[in-house]
């Protein structure tokens, strides 16, 4: 039997992404669609690609927690800091919940207060939260009611790292990412910053050492890689729409080889369905796009002692909505790959 | 001894095209910039391009009356029906202005109104307006106090129909003018449908026989080309910055050769120094961007009876900024290219 | 059972899109892949999408006829030309055939001739071709042996046109049809006019009267709409990937009403599962990119006499690959829409 | 009176950069245009956007040495490796020489050897190269023969490295120089690689710790900056036609402040008419495209000890052709900036 789910902030990019996966996945059925700021509105008027599906017919409304009682899982795709206030009630009530945001990514309020620059107002509720990259915490996705869906940045560069500082191959410390990221990673949005004409033909860094994805990757680092980490952590804003580039600079430890690079990578990855590994070669965006794969590629440089590390995602699949759906087949039982191949 | 110019709706799109023309331009100083929504700011900060240069240090103001005293002329880069709120009293001020906007360009309030969806405020001005198309009717604007500045779509279907219209060659109803346009067309706005996202790799028609360009384009062919004549314009947003590409779908008269038309357009523009005649090839919008050309090419296309007039022009210089500075450059008995090659 | 499957020139864009259609197309099996300028290559090698698929692991071959002896159908994604070479040893062995290419939608050689400014080798299996338009000429296409799949152009031109013309609605001569074509369009080559740095930023009319889609449209308007046609087909090269914008300026008959239009479309396309029809509104390309969709809108223009058809399709999709699989769904009797929504 | 000057290699992009602002300069006569690849084709006929311009009607031809005769300096604008062949005739005739390439900007033939993979044919030529980065080597440059042009990643990285380590403010080895670069940058080619579709939503690093410019950073730090430097250099190409964004990753020395990195810029470039400071934000390409300036922003990231150095460029003005023409004013005597404001 099909199980039911509902999106609450189903009106911006992550939460198109993840209509139109679980449009074609064929145990789900998708109940209702929320987002206050375009209650009233069908989905096919805010995304006419869903024109003549279910999906598109499905008009948004706004959210009540009766209005979700018959469904199995809730997926909510706000901005952080919106979540916290829908969480407690949906765990409360039983629910599975998939948040692709940031407010249960990190244990520590302290820090989160720090990077997200707001109180955390659901503290009692992130012992629940299981953190959700499937290719490192499994066993606890299975079985959890609640998720924290890792960020984007965060996802593309975790997953180059984390067999290398679990297998203590590099040091931990001093690790520098630098990301270029499409726009729909800003959200859909009405700015001028984000206007085509901004930011067409340019490039510009933000946040450079003060984004909220840097305490994520650290505390990853740390609880699933066992070592205290430190990175510098630059994005980059750059003219295309889906996709994000991390090129990462570690430092090995000595006599680290490519031999054992790529054992340590297909340790971790072989049965890893969305990881592509190609070794010693340039990955490239468009190779993953649409797509929830990962591609994985790194560079030995021993004239200076460095180990250069590529990875390619989009940021709107692996980097949110397919990867909440890779969380929800594991939860619910299904093929891990289920809509996503 | 210098001309001073005030900008009055300076943080726009069309003002900062005009600054960085004006900049240049040895006979001109700017004095002050006036955007309301962005007064206390310097240009600068909206415009880092601007850094280091006479033009990035101002601020834009407030307008008053007062502060263009010193002012010789006053260029307007406002949105349609906010012109007519100055321009009264900057000409009973003895001012001289260009209206980069579409306030003046409609002798016809009736006509102005049902396409520009408002009453018109200044109508006792209109007679002063002079329309700025310098290859038609420079002797007119030499001595204009008013200038209206011609439309960006206008400028580039203009030019290709005139000379064809005033020789009697070609049908002057029944054209077909359909047109792409750069994101900037549309102005500096926060706006979702503007976004990066949702402009790239997409291309929309918009206004289908409702934009106010389609009255401008008549008038003129009427008034200049001395034919009543029925256009149908219908302009496409496409994903670049800066150019507009216009095909136009005309029906000869009898007799019409590609010498005669050859001869037609060398005609009239063999001495504008703005119009570059390419014969029968395509035009391309990357030979005009960044300058105050119009490239114009034509294809007879005998079978089926239809010329097919293709141009191109950047919206922001020969469709907007350029050619206001090249009216004022007819005004002040400057050279008619002075920086603008 | 599986039918089994392989692809002449299936190292070019259609050939990809085809691939990646026919990887998750639950009764097909792709045997091999043919490419002579790409032999010994893996597919993964040019397109690394495929990495981890078994498409991915498939070597392009050159082809001969013995190797595709176990094969029930064989696409042909070459340039056209090329293509006349192939088939009447593939017909004569009695497989199943479909050309994505031009060599066999023309039945008149001589017009063949001059658009393709070559012979054609193969005219006496011209008669063996059938017109895949499914929603034109289904009936024929399910028992065909031989298919020529529809130009890209020619696929967004037809649908908003053939009800019309069917109908009588419209005059059936003087039908202007601009459109704009995303680069992959004109195939995967090495050519300085398609570089990035060329096609960027800017646009391009060519072959403006003289393009090969043209006889085609005005041959499929005469053989399905019934009627003697002339169109002048301009099309436009712009920088995007994928996607085809046609704006197609035509004149009604007497009485016609938008009631009538849009009666007239139901009648036709109802049951069409991959036509859309939005009515009196604009389609935008990104709507259906990376899918077989055509999105339909019109406008009424009463004032000049003209109807404005507009249309949208992804040029891969539905204009080559996706197609070519709806034909072959129909032709093996499967569901036509299987793989394709 | 004017300066004569020719090119040899006039039909690249950097070529025609070079052609754009010597038409603009008013002490220089462009008298010949080389381009053996294109000989016979009037310079319009690649670059349209110089009709009506006399470098327009120019056409290219092949290089001879008794055509430059009259010449005061030659730029030469080829690929690395074929600059060699010419430069030692034109030094021996006592001609002026500005080399927009790679041969003359290494002393060390083995690391030329080692990076460009080609043997250095003109070693007895390389005493008289001086380094053309006028910011740093100014009084060499005024008297000097032959110029070797910086690289365009090159100069991107040194401008803002060089103060810092000249200063003594940050570690000389471990920098990790992160560029993203237009496409214009790998010239006017016929590549699949380069070509639209291929570019166009995508990135993808490239020579990861093998480009050739990563020597030349070396040096240069080497013997402007008085260290032993060592640097780990990643590009990437991304889809704009003009610009380089570097992001430079470096160890402060103990006691830097915001103040000193502040004070240790102006100290170098308050002078420099082309370096803008923006301090602690982020520069945007967009706001040097079409210009010779850099602008260079920094961040000190003391939580992990790092300072990260932002950098933005036009690669084809201050990173070639207008960077070649700030050269080429000094040895003149003309304004450094003449024609590149």
């Amino acid at each position: 039997m099909k199980k039911n789910t509902s999106i609450i902030g189903a009106s911006g990019y992550s939460g198109a992404e993840l209509l139109s996966i679980l449009l074609r996945h064929p145990q789900i059925n998708v109940t209702r669609v929320f987002a206050n700021s375009s209650a009233g509105k069908k989905v096919s008027e805010l995304y006419p690609l869903f024109r003549s599906t279910y999906v598109g017919t499905l008009t948004y409304e706004e959210y009540a927690l009766d209005k979700i009682q018959s469904d199995d899982i809730i997926f909510i795709a706000l901005p952080s800091g919106e979540a916290m206030n829908y969480v407690p009630a949906l765990v409360d009530a039983g629910k599975k919940v998939i948040d692709l945001g940031g407010d249960f990514r990190l244990q520590d309020t302290t820090l989160y207060q720090k990077y997200y620059k707001h109180e955390h107002m659901a503290a009692a509720y992130l012992p629940k939260a299981v953190y959700g990259l499937p290719e490192w915490n499994k066993k606890k996705i299975i079985p959890a009611q609640l998720i924290a869906n890792p960020g984007c940045y965060v996802t593309s560069a975790l997953l180059p790292l984390l067999p290398l500082v679990k297998e203590n191959l590099i040091e931990p410390t001093g690790i520098t990412i630098s990301s270029m990221s499409g726009v729909s990673g800003a959200g859909r949005k009405s700015s001028i910053d984000l206007s085509f004409t901004e930011v067409n033909e340019s490039v510009k860094a933000y946040k450079v050492g003060t984004h909220q994805h840097t305490p994520e990757i650290e505390t990853v680092l740390r609880d699933f890689g066992g070592k205290d980490s430190t990175v510098t952590f630059a994005p980059h804003l750059i003219p295309i729409t889906r996709g994000i580039y991390s090129s990462i600079y570690v430092t090995p430890k000595s006599g680290l080889t490519n031999d054992i690079l790529d054992a340590s990578y297909k340790k971790y990855y072989t049965s890893a369905p969305f990881v592509r590994l190609i070794g010693d070669a340039e990955p490239e965006i468009k190779n993953v796009q649409y797509t929830n794969y990962i591609d994985i590629g790194w560079k030995m440089y021993e004239r200076n002692n460095q180990v250069i590390l590529l990875s390619v995602i989009d940021n709107l699949v692996k980097g949110a909505a397919g990867q909440a759906v890779q969380n929800m087949n594991l939860m619910f039982g299904f093929d891990e790959t289920e809509s996503l191949l």
